[in-house]
């Protein structure tokens, strides 16, 4: 079968086999399949879908494309967590030492920023000498000496997703289930896990904008994740608005900073504990979530929790001391505060719009090749619920560039809603599913 | 507007306007629209298809892609034929010729072989010393010089169909009723015409198999021609066995001067006189269909028609001898038949697989980049209705290279079916559209 074959069968609602799709995928990774020719083959996906054992056998292909992580070595049980990304979502950072010190040994890989969303190399790497550039031993090594390492995706495991995922930005079929659900698992069960918890966004902020689609995409995860044998938890969380108050890369590790230590703002608190109990329920660590939820609360309160995320910083070479003094932490050098045009209550606080807000002002990609300000971003003053005087500061706008200071303001405006009625605000936690 | 904002909207069945589809073409063109981006487009719009409007903003889009044909200066009707592509479809060679000296202008545009599809250029070549490859100054002059001319698809005339024809082939997004439309539209609409006539082919050796898919395909090659003010008239002819006995290059165009010297077999006759009369009528040089039969017998009968193209080849570089001596085409070293396996009637004759056949024996192209052998191919000697004896040569091939002849044996035999009982043969003309 020559691939323009097996992309006329896809086109006309007909099924690929086993052997077709590893084919492809393989002939994809190596070149002999073009750009141009795996386009039109996703965009026929993207219309038609993939059955569920067309579904599996994509994400056996990508997960084969490469090399697969080995840590049969170490004796705790290995969780990850994975957020399929939002505004605000620096829930990782607090998370993974929380966890770690409670005796998980975590090896999360993590994303870069894309648009809207933020990623968690991006604001880690905002830390003076943190490297998140570990090769697959290193990566292990330090797994096994602390039980905690934040890495990026290494470039030999599931090299077919790189470079998927870089074509689908730029032909329009990211948003497919299958293929966001086949592009998440496959990394992740390229790290040899014993369990994981995916946090799917839901909401204008996220990939996913409907609870119906996300609902579809989390039981498609969970369904691949049970054909692999690897239990899958998920929790469905809401994206209306951003998460926490801190929006940026520096500003979002003082604010995980301040739930290390026993602060930081209540949403963000929530949805920290409610996936960590779930990673120590699923390693056995745990017996219910109550159990769960006072060994969070005694591994902050004890200061261990601080302790790790110090030992796995000072491991990939960066500077702990920004955990006693976060102002050593990139600063932007401007600040300027957006007042609430009237008095009233916010009702809506748009996560899209402060996510496009913040990559315009230097924090995020607009592009895959753009580069970053560690400095800038926004504090989120008034969220949906609060009540505000007419002039009282609703955000404030980290910001080294006067241009982009001005290209931001006005969106920033739109992205808040002010009323005279309060509205009820939904709940963070929309649902869940199970294995 | 993005590219990817455009295949977004297509991907979900949305509209596109004139001026997106206008951006598009011509950044496609440009190369600042990627071939992966333009690929996921061609199958969006593969699977959603185009609507009316954005059916003639695309074909427009292309038409306006390059340069534009002027042959203002040429008083006489300006009328050219065109034909989807066959099997032993040498139709333009007689039929450009015999209308030619009855007073048309033709500027006839053709292109070369692909897959189980002959091409004309293809054939022509094979006269010593013909060359297709004419510039637009020398295309008009030879036209306004004998009132024909027989050349290529300029490389300045629609080069957007240039681009989106190789990518389409490599993507599966040929078989597109509106991608085929404004591919063949384009490239006539810019060759200034008064008038085109259409033969698109039906059955297993063309591009359309189903009748009712090209009777849409030709209601809409006659609507583009209707919005720019061209009369288009269409026949729909039979493609399941190929037209005429000779498959291949040299022995189509011996099988095209004997037609010209008033012999050659019924169905290429039947072809060739039916597309002529529409051309005559349609310049206005022939009231009906019996005047215009008159008018080409006569110059058949008169040798005017073989002189034409005398002098076209003798324009275009070629050695008009071969008109009175067809043995000086290049001729294949070694022939051999294919005998009945039993007694009966010949019920089919798979065009498809004949053209396959030759295609193999090298005369065709299995990709754009491959050479042809101007000299092999195939007789087709017992045709659907013909009574044969057990060990009758049913085909004559005529090869160069025993190990392609080899490869080529058992898919003859299956192109050929005999049975004990005739079956009716279908017609060769089975439908007309017109303006």
């Amino acid at each position: 079968m020559t691939a323009v074959e097996l992309i006329e069968r896809k086109r006309d609602g007909g099924k690929l086999s086993n052997a077709e799709i590893g084919g492809l995928i393989k002939n994809y990774t190596s070149g002999s399949v073009n750009d141009y020719q795996m386009s039109a083959m996703l965009m026929a996906v993207y219309i038609h879908g993939l059955d569920r054992a067309e579904l599996f056998a994509w994400t056996d292909a990508m997960l084969n494309s490469g090399d697969l992580l080995s840590l049969a070595a170490i004796a705790a049980p290995k969780i990850d967590k994975h957020s399929t990304g939002g505004v605000g979502d620096k829930v990782s950072i607090p998370l993974a030492p929380m966890v770690a010190a409670c005796g998980i040994a975590v090896p999360m890989m993590s994303g870069r920023g894309l648009g809207h969303t933020g990623g968690t190399l991006d604001k880690l790497e905002t830390i003076p000498g943190f490297t998140t550039n570990l090769d697959p031993d290193r990566f292990a090594r330090i797994l096994s000496d602390i039980g905690l390492v934040l890495g990026g995706q290494s470039e030999t495991l599931v090299p077919a997703d790189r470079k998927l995922y870089a074509l689908r930005d730029a032909t329009g079929t990211v948003s497919s289930i299958p293929l966001i659900a086949s592009s998440i698992m496959s990394k992740k069960l390229a790290e040899d896990l014993d369990g994981l918890v995916l946090d799917v966004k839901v909401g204008e902020g996220a990939f996913m904008e409907d609870l119906n689609d996300a609902q579809k995409l989390t039981e498609t995860l969970v369904d691949i994740g049970r054909a692999y044998e690897l239990d899958v938890v998920a929790l469905l969380t809401n994206m209306e608005e951003p998460l926490g108050r801190e929006i940026g890369n520096a500003n979002e590790i003082a604010e995980s900073i301040a739930v290390l230590a026993g602060g930081g703002p209540d949403d963000l608190i929530e949805i920290t504990y409610a996936l960590g109990s779930e990673m120590l329920q699923l390693a056995g660590l745990a017996k219910d979530d109550e159990v769960a939820r006072r060994a969070l609360r005694t591994v902050v309160d004890s200061g261990a929790a601080m302790e790790k995320f110090a030992e796995v910083i000072e491991e990939q070479g960066g500077d702990p001391s920004v955990l006693e003094h976060p102002d050593r932490l990139p600063q932007a050098q401007f600040q300027e505060e957006l007042p609430a045009p009237r008095s009233g209550y916010v009702t809506a606080c748009d996560a899209r719009k402060i996510g496009v807000a913040a990559m315009r002002l230097g924090a995020g990609r607009e592009r895959n090749e753009d580069r970053i300000d560690p400095a800038v971003g926004l504090t989120i003053l008034a969220k949906p619920g609060d009540q505000v005087e007419q002039g009282q500061p609703l955000a404030r706008i980290l910001y080294n560039d006067e241009a982009r200071l001005s290209a931001v303001r006005p969106l920033l405006k739109e992205a808040f809603q002010i009323e005279t009625i309060p509205v009820d605000r939904t709940p963070l936690i929309l649902g869940e599913v199970r294995p």
